[in-house]
């Protein structure tokens, strides 16, 4: 039912909105943005640091870290200047660095919040890694700082940019198989190392549901292609011990104006991952759904088989596009704050054990 | 990592157990026990009718119906004397039938207490359709008129019979892949006919929950391997004309003593057949998970690639046995009351929007 062919001509189609052919059809004429990643931690170093090499319009081109060894070890890897080189305190010196477009901040949720403003009020462009904070409080605050600094933020939701995904947000906003009728979503891994920032609360803001919870949110606002408004959740612990500080497991319920409804499943505490699409005329599932790929999906008509994509790669040259067209990103900070709220309302859905409601 | 070889040796080992090896070493000495139908609709004539040709220690001996046109129609396809045909009003007369040693009740939901009872009363072995009633109460009278009767009582679990439900049963019991964190499960379909019993209250007892929602609670019964604590759960309707009477689609979670959790999707609103088991050390998923078959099952370490089976025929089989032998059948009148008791919670849960405990 879908071919490679297929996917490109639909999306060369779209070229603007989703700047998926950024790869095969950038303009090489143009200067390439420069990026400094905030934190060398394991995604800085295994994915966005691969994918920097992967993207037309950007260049990995400064550092910030707290951590001489890994200063040492990025520079001669990635022959960096010892100037674009950063330390959490130096770090809004970066002002004065010309050839820094871009400030990703890569760092635990908690600290968020002061390295996005902080970019800001250094005249960067941001991206943030997901979830954009630890409360809907300082998303509004990050939001503010950007737009009174005049620089674009965006939020690091890389399956945006990801073929399956696209085609399911594509299917669901046209009604393609009706009306969208229920979600079922899942996100859960078994964590390891019990002294990682994730499992402390001052860091991450919260467990799993900050952590890969929010994929699930996510998969259920473009599964239905709508904004929910009203939530129940639940959450369980079987090592509370481990999970004194966050929490291990949470299970999730929304509801939509249309009358979909979304059931979800986050867990530190063994594996899940999955994007069911439940529609009056048919299905679609995407699993694995929210991982580095490949993605796979099918619908009940069978097979999607698009193209595997370097998701990080896509999401940073659509990033650069949009600072180089002056507009907004479609996983803009608003994008994110929608999801902290929802984040709020499932956490107070699990105190009160009462059906919250969206504004 | 496994075989068909692997499955049958496992199976030969627990013989008695589960009677799985019946269609291979039945022992066709012995007597085939007649079977009468009561209620001859869809399920009977397209499952259990053909099901019944591929058993061994089962015939097709009479049917029961109100229809004198299916009447003509079932004794001349299946040779079946006039003498074991019956009206719902003649029925009870099957006491003095000799020919009748097993009668199968597949009647609308609200019709299994008053004919399950008048089985028993009428000194016949009963199978009764699930959901085995539509109250607890009922439940619990038809499984005391069974014993007073000392006629053996089962309900028409299949699944128990099918090997890689089997299989979901033995990992969970021997905590194989360690201890099981959680279980997501869904069963549902979108359904036809606007005025079929299953959308009226009076003859279903409730709608997707009754129907096919039983298998999402046997489902995370037999994939934790433990019985349910406390239930949380949600109702919602997109169509409340069509689903006046009855639910469409309903969402609920359940807690286990270990702290294993389930979160459960059922709906007459459109396509969703799934058994995700989640546990330590891995993961196990069928789907489809409950229909006819094949049922197709992976675990982490692979496709599971048992052979199809005849749902219907084993179960049938392992009752038959079950009588020869004067056992309780695994699928027993309690297994039914079971789960006749998470409904109710559920339904009591979605009154009040609160958790509902279990005894």
């Amino acid at each position: 039912m879908y071919s490679r062919r297929d996917f490109l001509s639909r999306v060369s189609l779209g070229a603007g909105l989703l700047s998926l052919p950024s790869l095969a059809f950038a303009q090489h004429t143009e200067k390439k943005l420069g990026i400094a990643l905030v934190g060398l931690g394991y995604y800085s170093e295994h994915l966005l640091a691969p994918a920097l090499q992967q993207t037309s319009r950007c260049v990995l081109a400064g550092i910030v870290t707290g951590t001489p060894a890994k200063k040492d070890k990025w520079k001669a890897q990635f022959a960096i200047p010892d100037k674009n080189c950063y330390t959490y305190e130096t770090f809004d010196q970066i002002a004065d660095n010309k050839d820094i477009d871009i400030v990703y901040v890569v760092l635990p949720n908690a600290m968020h919040h002061e390295f996005v403003i902080r970019a800001a009020k250094a005249g960067k462009h941001v991206i943030c890694e997901k979830p954009m904070s630890v409360s809907v409080k300082e998303a509004e605050e990050m939001i503010a700082a950007c737009k009174k600094a005049n620089v674009k933020f965006s939020i690091g939701y890389r399956m945006h940019f990801e073929p399956h995904t696209i085609e399911v947000m594509r299917i669901a906003k046209a009604k393609e198989m009706g009306a969208v009728k229920f979600v079922e979503n899942a996100m859960g891994f078994k964590i390891g190392d019990p002294t990682q920032w994730r499992l402390k609360k001052s860091l991450a803001g919260g467990g799993a549901m900050m952590d890969v919870g929010i994929y699930c949110i996510q998969g259920a606002r473009y599964g239905t292609g709508e904004e929910p408004i009203s939530v129940t959740a639940q959450e369980f612990k079987t090592d509370p011990v481990k999970f004194k500080e966050v929490d291990e497991t949470i299970f999730w319920q929304l509801e939509f104006p249309s009358g979909a409804v979304s059931s979800s499943v986050t867990s530190y505490a063994s594996h899940s991952e999955r994007l069911f699409v439940s529609a009056e005329q048919g299905w679609i599932e995407l699993r694995p759904a929210f991982g580095y790929g490949p993605i796979k999906g099918k619908t009940n008509k069978g097979e999607m088989n698009f193209p595997h994509t370097n998701h990080q790669a896509l999401q940073l040259d659509d990033f650069a596009l949009c600072v180089q067209e002056n507009r907004e990103s479609s996983v803009s900070g608003e994008e994110g704050l929608k999801d902290m709220k929802i984040i709020e309302a499932i956490y107070k859905a699990v105190a009160t054990g009462k059906k919250v409601k969206l504004s």
